[in-house]
């Protein structure tokens, strides 16, 4: 297999987007990428678009194709790849094994969501289209339902707070308001008020116990990278590359009802341990990580299993900080899902793209992690059904 | 790169499958590639499958995970994979990448599509989702009226007549007829009136100068394919392996009225040169081919442009019966999207699992290509905007 590497990334401010179409936001955010790169449009293979609603929220079918198009890069190859809230980082992991193959050299994946077009419950009734076609969805199962009654179960077994949820939230949303590519600006206090002035909201329960303010926006937005040979990589760009040095994928059952132990997120852990091994890299090797925090309790229990801490102590070491700027290992210092948004086929690109700029030392001193060499990348597909994991490595 | 056979293949009765869900048929369609591969369940290492409908149609997502879920294959990794009509050979190009980068040794890909879920205008709706979302779709720009309007200037530019175009949909309903898997099995006559006693339609004009015959019909189906390294093709069953010996994908602007020459299908010359260079072979090598029909034009044209038959000459070689069986280079022996049926996730897959039937001889003397050794196939995706071509060797 060649080494693939990162020569570009690209990212538009999450949030509401009225004016933009999806289209727009996947082009605006290939441009950039693609600049990034020094390449323009010049040379591309393979466009990887990765969308998961555009069917549903936009009435709308051959995505990669009309980017192609917009973007003038035919005859380049375009397909779309759908894995649900992980449908990112699945076409990213396409994108590198079409290069590690030797087929392609440049390749563009750009991921992208305009999910604003629906409000309240049609939202939520979008987001459930990944849950089980027969036994859950029908039932009226949610995302956020599901996410409130594991983090029960896992406050049962493993002694979580809702202290500790809180303090997932309010690091994730003091980093998003220094973010400018964030959707949620707004800072938040311990008793769940917001600080703003104009926040007219508190933190009413959701799903119990998870709270308002444990859950991502609704958001729009897009993100994409360019990847090529680690060979061809430093004569691409004068920036620094950045090496995908392992990756993993792994599906559990569709289902949370069917897993043995429901708290154990056996995906996560494989998908990771897959990633370590074809990085030849453990956790405490790992200098930062973007973990897929749709909810507050995804940012615990995935750094419990994908090794970062033990299983209950991750919980415990965001309440001492370990988590936070200047901590042992940093988690979503882009603010994270719950803060910078999460445009669901744009998430997986997006934590790919904050991991770069990190490792390229690009961010302000409030949000750059010192002298950052490996990152980390989990995107969650489903509730933990369809996982896919990134070790990120500044090239030397 | 590591070279990748096809080991397995499996089909179901392409029509109106009213009882089946979407899963349904991708799983039967799954276990029976699985069973020809004598696989069962042990090994599958990726899952990819091809849908272009899911989202609109059965308002679902994540149908990737849910068909792992329901084959019991975790934790193989899996994805979805949408190139509109050509979703199915994207599937199988990105599987077979895959493969050859050395990632993963076993992969299934299975392409569906539940179409029948909807009817009349509404079919034709769904399928104009693929058409550009500003400068068409809120047109009315519809697939029927777009090949309408190509056959007309192809008439005018190469003399194509109205009687060459019968003669495919001849050609093609009378293999249908003889395809167990196949949804048309009426006959129809020169006259374009159905044979078939209780055949209720002649043959009205559709998108002139089409007819209805000049068009597919709206199926439900699914297919499936095995792929692994070539190496381990030959330990892994007692059946003749197929080499995918050669692919290409290439796009087009988006829209039919941004081209130079209208009738210039340049992503189909593109793909196809791709896929004869990467297999070290010319258009005289290959012994049959499966192409895209989903209007009678389409099989002509897609023969002159992928370089079997001159520009102009590909409708006279249908008339004169080289492109039936027996002749110089047989089409559609499966009866192709005119009568196979045309279930777009599904109709890649199908594509390549009939040629693989024919290179290992597995048909009755009514559709076997006598000795065949090579065979081609072009899925085309949007109005030619995205089309994937496949050279098919059976190893030796």
């Amino acid at each position: 297999m060649r080494e693939v590497a990162i020569i570009g990334v690209g990212m538009i401010p999450f949030g509401r987007r009225d004016e933009d179409t999806l289209l727009d936001m996947l082009a605006e955010a290939s441009m950039r990428a693609l600049k990034d790169a020094g390449m323009e449009k010049k040379g591309v293979d393979a466009v990887y678009v990765a969308n998961m609603g555009a069917g549903i929220l936009q009435h709308q079918t051959s995505v990669a194709s009309a980017l192609v198009d917009r973007l003038s890069l035919m005859p380049a190859a375009a397909d779309a790849v759908e894995n649900g809230p992980a449908s990112g980082a699945s076409a990213i992991k396409n994108g590198v094994l079409a290069i590690a193959s030797g087929y392609y050299d440049f390749v563009l994946v750009a991921g992208g969501e305009k999910m604003r077009e629906v409000v309240g419950w049609k939202a939520t009734d979008f987001v459930s289209t990944m849950t089980h076609p027969e036994v859950e969805y029908p039932y009226g199962v949610t995302l956020p339902g599901m996410a409130g009654m594991f983090t029960r179960l896992y406050m049962e077994k493993y002694g979580l707070t809702r202290d500790q949820l809180m303090d997932v939230a309010i690091k994730n949303q003091k980093m998003g308001a220094l973010n400018p590519y964030a959707h949620v600006e707004m800072l938040i206090t311990k008793e769940g008020i917001a600080e703003s002035p104009d926040a007219v909201v508190n933190n009413p329960m959701a799903a119990d116990p998870l709270h308002l303010y444990d859950m991502c926006p609704v958001s729009d937005g897009a993100a994409a990278v360019v990847l090529c040979p680690l060979e061809l990589a430093q004569k691409a760009t004068e920036k620094p590359p950045v090496v995908v040095a392992g990756f993993g994928q792994a599906t559990d059952t569709h289902t949370l009802q069917e897993r043995d132990d429901p708290t154990d997120l056996k995906a996560v852990t494989l998908a990771a341990e897959q990633a370590f091994t074809m990085a030849k890299m453990e956790p405490k090797d790992i200098d930062l990580a973007e973990l897929h925090d749709a909810f507050t309790i995804l940012e615990i229990a995935e750094s419990e299993h994908a090794g970062f801490f033990k299983k209950g102590k991750g919980g415990i070491a965001v309440a001492k900080g370990e988590t936070s700027l200047g901590g042992k290992l940093p988690i979503n210092m882009s603010g994270g899902l719950k803060a910078r948004g999460h445009p669901v086929g744009a998430t997986g690109v997006a934590q790919v793209v904050d991991v770069v700029f990190q490792l390229r030392h690009e961010l302000g001193d409030n949000r750059q992690v010192k002298n950052a060499k490996t990152g980390f990348t989990l995107n969650f597909g489903g509730f933990g059904n369809n996982v896919v994991a990134f070790v990120l490595r500044r090239a030397e």
